[in-house]
């Protein structure tokens, strides 16, 4: 086993999920994680927590949704009752084909989900952590050989987390005490506010209620955004490519779109409900490990000199107790480069400018 | 996908476990049983059963069993309150590695067992049952190639079990009304009493008390063992290699053995307890399906034309209700084919000769 599978394990289960003795631990192994399911295992058996495996494959899943007519029974109790007493769930992506649920229709699935919100919620409740073994599926996703898209997953999964938790706290403090963030770059100039809210130091583990490994971001909640703003990392939304997206905002909602490719899409996402024409995040990704776009969020949207704003619902987390923040359906993440000429500034400081924040 | 992977998963989900509309289901899957998880995954949602996967490997096992120090907790509340609240576990074995925990040591897992006895109770209580994906694995155990063990694994599993479990009620008849029988083959002549003893119709299905597919035999609980019976179907008894076993009785218990090879494992199971000198099950193999030995006990014991001894522990099923039957910490099923010149007989009237039933 290459040695980084086992330090990935140990990252996961020690640093991000915080497991130890006596812990009940859900660790749920899709097709192609094994290997890093074997390593968990045995990080888990050092620690002394205890073992249930589950198995993820959308082969079964497809197969199972297609067969079904749709009629799913809400919250099937014998599956509420593991989640419910379980401590912490840890997710092992791994996928061996990304389009294996590319023929069940988008209704079935969505009775699905919506049947199943209570064992959900129940698992967003444990100390959750999901994390990604490296595919052959993935690596072709990303346009990559297979041993260079190991060593770039590697890259962005084992770092210095405290390290990164530290200069990451610089960031968060800044937004915590700022009113108005303003980004400036190539085909965008844009304000919102960001008083009262509660940055996030998302450093990959539970103890930053941060749920990804790798993570590496800081992000809060804005309103009030005014301005334009150009996404010019290529995404996939709802299995279609979208090309250098560019939204403007008036009084905190989108009035005019536009985009090089995929403007459907947008125009799909921005009239599901009101709350998906205004953001629900701002985040700033600061893993230095994730050095380009292989087309999956959970890196994607993590790599150092990039910011991100997501259309629709807000986290909690950045939102004053009691006091819930912009309401949706949807969560959709869109990137833009901070390169060359790019500004990020809070309150008229620059805080991150061509790229680099001032304290690099 | 092969077309008898879809009629295994339709046989495993309809005629074995009686799967209905609702029902909260646990698919238990071996690595190399992906397969024929899918198609069973399809088959529950055609029924609109519920679907929950667990995953299973040696290799994960292994790896959580090595690295623990061997203090497991009893019974972990979140895997207990799973299986306490399904009503059927599937589980779909298929290694790809037979030797897989090889060096886990017996402590270890003996220790791992012992604490999990009420989970495994609380399954046992479910309509369970187990059947098997063909792997290479199993076919290499088998000493036979991929594609003929696959032809023989469907040849043993698709039957027309409902003509099979008529078949075999003629000789749960003749055991339930009968008081004694004897054994006559070559290195045989062996007699025991069943009267009082009710036998199982082992058809593959929970409706018929009986948890395996394939299944294919009649089986019952004898005592008051007299004679010599020699085993002449090669087993594999705790990871070591038994042939020709021979074993002599005497009111009921064996006082001599001998083995042509692993004449110390049949000592080493003999010496458990004192139930391990008794026998536990007489069972007659019915599956003509099963037409060699493939070192695998679920096919072996089902044979047509054998018939099986366990020493050790006796099935309540086979007893008079409130009665309990021989006891011991193991059941060691031993195989003796029913040849040429061999005798099955109930009360004096033959019942088997030359290895067909008198109504064959």
């Amino acid at each position: 086993m290459d040695d980084r599978v086992r330090e990935h394990a140990r990252t996961l289960v020690d640093w991000s999920a915080r497991i130890e003795a006596g812990d009940d631990v859900v660790v749920q192994v899709e097709e192609g994680a094994h290997d890093l399911g074997v390593a968990v295992a045995e990080a888990l058996g050092e620690r002394g927590a205890n073992l249930l495996s589950t198995y993820r494959s959308d082969e079964l899943t497809r197969a199972y949704l297609r067969a079904h007519d749709g009629e799913f029974e809400a919250n099937p109790g014998y599956e509420l009752a593991l989640y419910e007493r379980a401590d912490s769930v840890l997710i092992l992506s791994g996928t061996n084909n990304t389009a294996g649920t590319a023929d069940v229709a988008g209704e079935r699935r969505q009775a699905y989900s919506k049947a199943r919100r209570d064992i959900r919620e129940a698992r967003l409740d444990t100390d959750w952590v999901s994390t990604q073994h490296p595919t052959r599926a993935m690596a072709q996703q990303a346009g990559m050989a297979y041993e260079a898209y190991r060593d770039f997953v590697y890259d962005a999964t084992l770092r210095d987390w405290e390290a990164l938790a530290e200069e990451q706290a610089q960031l968060k403090e800044i937004l915590d005490d700022g009113a108005e963030v303003r980004l400036v770059a190539d085909g965008t100039d844009l304000t919102m506010s960001i008083e009262g809210r509660t940055a996030v130091n998302s450093a990959a583990s539970v103890a930053y209620d941060s749920h990804n490994l790798p993570s590496g971001e800081v992000f809060t909640a804005p309103e009030a955004t005014e301005g334009v703003v150009t996404f010019d990392v290529p995404m996939t939304i709802q299995g279609r490519r979208v090309r250098d997206a560019e939204l403007t905002f008036e009084d905190g909602s989108v009035t005019d779109f536009a985009a090089a490719q995929g403007e459907a899409v947008l125009e799909d996402v921005l009239d599901t409900d009101e709350g998906a024409r205004r953001l629900g995040e701002l985040g700033v990704g600061m893993n230095r490990g994730v050095d380009r776009v292989t087309d999956n969020i959970l890196f994607d949207e993590k790599m150092g000199g990039t910011v991100h704003l997501a259309l629709g619902r807000a986290y909690d987390a950045c939102l004053p107790a009691g006091e819930s923040g912009n309401e949706s359906a949807v969560h959709v993440d869109l990137i833009t480069s901070m390169d060359e000429g790019s500004r990020l500034e809070v309150d008229g400081d620059i805080v991150q400018e061509d790229g680099r924040f001032r304290w690099e």
